[in-house]
């Protein structure tokens, strides 16, 4: 009879014991440290022999740590003689870098799943990866879950009607996305067109859709610098929109994101809290929700061998 | 009729360039940066379609950014039609996690090594690594240099007689490297014999070997917090040593290596340019030899199919 431990490591450790007491198991006892040098040193400090073992670890900022970490702990693990090895990615950092949009540029995302298996990872648990084909670059079962559902129920809690609302997507990768939470609120969608004229010549950021008299819900699956996101809350008011909310299930907010989003058009951004935010990353106009019941249950599902509830697209 | 190109990455980039101008090629055109987020981006900016391509990098502190960044850059090489891709690693990060010393610690070494095969290398090229087992966790060719006849002949030009000079290794582990250095300057070893008598009892520091009114050089190949190294110094000079010296091949130089080195008993530390020392661990005691000209020689054996000369041990 095999049993169950669930292990954190540095990058999102709330989200780690969150998910654990959601479970009803204690985290299992290790230490992750440096070397003098900053070489990872890892120390498992209770027996997981024949255990099924879930590791939580975000590839967040800083990613290379984080990453490293997370292969070197599924070494351990492995030498130890885990049953199975689980790696739980809230975030799957280098997921933009995901095919070759240029000459000689490697594709990081596809690297990042072969160093998982080559490490020793059985499956992998991942939540709204950049593009859905990144499931396609793992030979080991890969589950993978989607915040949409989490998201729209917040905004659903506002009570606004359907028709008074419109989904936006600030781009044409997200449109499969927006229309997701559109069905949830009962609500039309809208697309960011954006397009250069000719080359040299500055973009046009055209609307798809109607957000006159509206308010706007930007979903996105990454805010980075947030650029992209405060343009279009921008452009939406311009057009007509009378209140604009963004929401993203991973905030990376890295260099000028915060500073963007406080001065922007945005009344409130919703995220979730996959990445957990640093202490120079706060907005009074942040709303975090958690994951955790979301990762819980795919856990135990995993764990109890039943197929893992998702939405596919 | 296929071509030689040689990359550098962020670690060692002089080095690089020495390297270089030693075998009279440009290095090769590539930017290695980060994105916002701080994952690595790279781009390779001139066709390396067909070559034998050679990148170096030192797993040195930082070491997980080096390493991923050597790991990118393979799998980009790769996906850009390299030929043959030739790792070159004047030092080879986390090679003291080579085995379990303790229940479920990961072998580190043996990881790197995988990691590095599963992104594409096709040959390694590494020098003094800490233990040369670590060769045999490789399924690809490994050509393991050893910079023990530099730092040889930089002691050999003080023309001091080998009856006048002991070499000392500072650890049971390190005897057969003071051997090879001991032949070549005609001089007799000694040992530095830590043990502990009980447990919960200070180590008690014993030599082995004469090293009465003698030259001592004491030898290892890494110095990374130089807590052994200035210990065993003092021990010597105790003992009746009348100068000492060390080397080492990689210096790491952690935490307070140069604060302890400058307060020692060492007369002078020889090390090599395997790692390339930050602004903050300078020291006017330090005398740095270049292993560029032993790299390089290696690097156009392997390009034109001959041996590469080694010391095997
Ligand atoms: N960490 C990153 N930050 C910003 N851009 C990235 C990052 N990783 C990859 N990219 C670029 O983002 C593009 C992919 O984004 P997308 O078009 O939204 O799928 C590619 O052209 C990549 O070169
Ligand atoms: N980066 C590091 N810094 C200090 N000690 C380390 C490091 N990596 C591994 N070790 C430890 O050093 C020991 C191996 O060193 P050695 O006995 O000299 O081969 C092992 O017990 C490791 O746990």
């Amino acid at each position: 009879d095999h049993k169950l431990k669930i292990f954190s490591l540095n990058s999102n450790e709330s989200l780690a014991k969150e998910v654990a007491e959601e479970i009803g198991v204690p985290l299992g006892a290790c230490s992750v440290n440096r070397f003098s040098d900053g070489e990872v040193q890892i120390n498992i400090e209770e027996s997981i022999r024949g255990c099924d073992v879930f590791v939580i670890q975000s590839t967040s900022a800083p990613v290379n740590e984080n990453l490293m970490e997370l292969l070197i702990m599924v070494d351990a693990l492995k030498r130890a003689s885990a049953r199975t090895i689980n790696v739980v990615m809230p975030y799957y950092g280098y997921a933009r870098q995901d095919r070759k949009a240029r000459a000689r540029e490697p594709i990081t995302a596809k690297l990042v799943a072969n160093l998982l298996e080559t490490a020793g990872a059985h499956r992998v648990i991942a939540l709204d990866l950049h593009a859905p084909q990144i499931q396609g670059f793992f030979d080991i079962p890969i589950d993978h879950l989607v915040a949409v559902p989490i998201l729209s129920d917040y905004f659903k809690e506002k009570n606004i009607p359907g028709e008074e609302l419109v989904i936006v997507s600030p781009d044409h990768g997200g449109v499969t996305r927006a229309r997701k939470m559109a069905d949830r609120l009962k609500a039309p969608i809208a697309i960011i067109d954006k397009r250069r004229p000719r080359p040299n010549v500055a973009e046009v950021m055209n609307i798809v859709g109607n957000v006159e008299g509206k308010k706007a819900i930007l979903i996105d699956d990454i805010i980075d610098t947030a650029g992209t996101i405060t343009i279009a809350a921008n452009a939406l008011v311009e057009n007509g929109a009378t209140e604009v909310y963004a929401c993203c299930t991973h905030p990376v907010l890295s260099g000028p994101a915060i500073e963007r989003i406080d001065n922007s058009k945005i009344k409130e951004l919703v995220i979730t809290n996959s990445i957990s935010l640093a202490d120079d990353k706060q907005s009074e106009k942040i709303k975090e929700l958690s994951v955790a019941p979301l990762l819980a249950d795919a856990i135990v599902r995993v764990f109890e061998n039943k197929s893992v509830s998702t939405l596919f697209n």
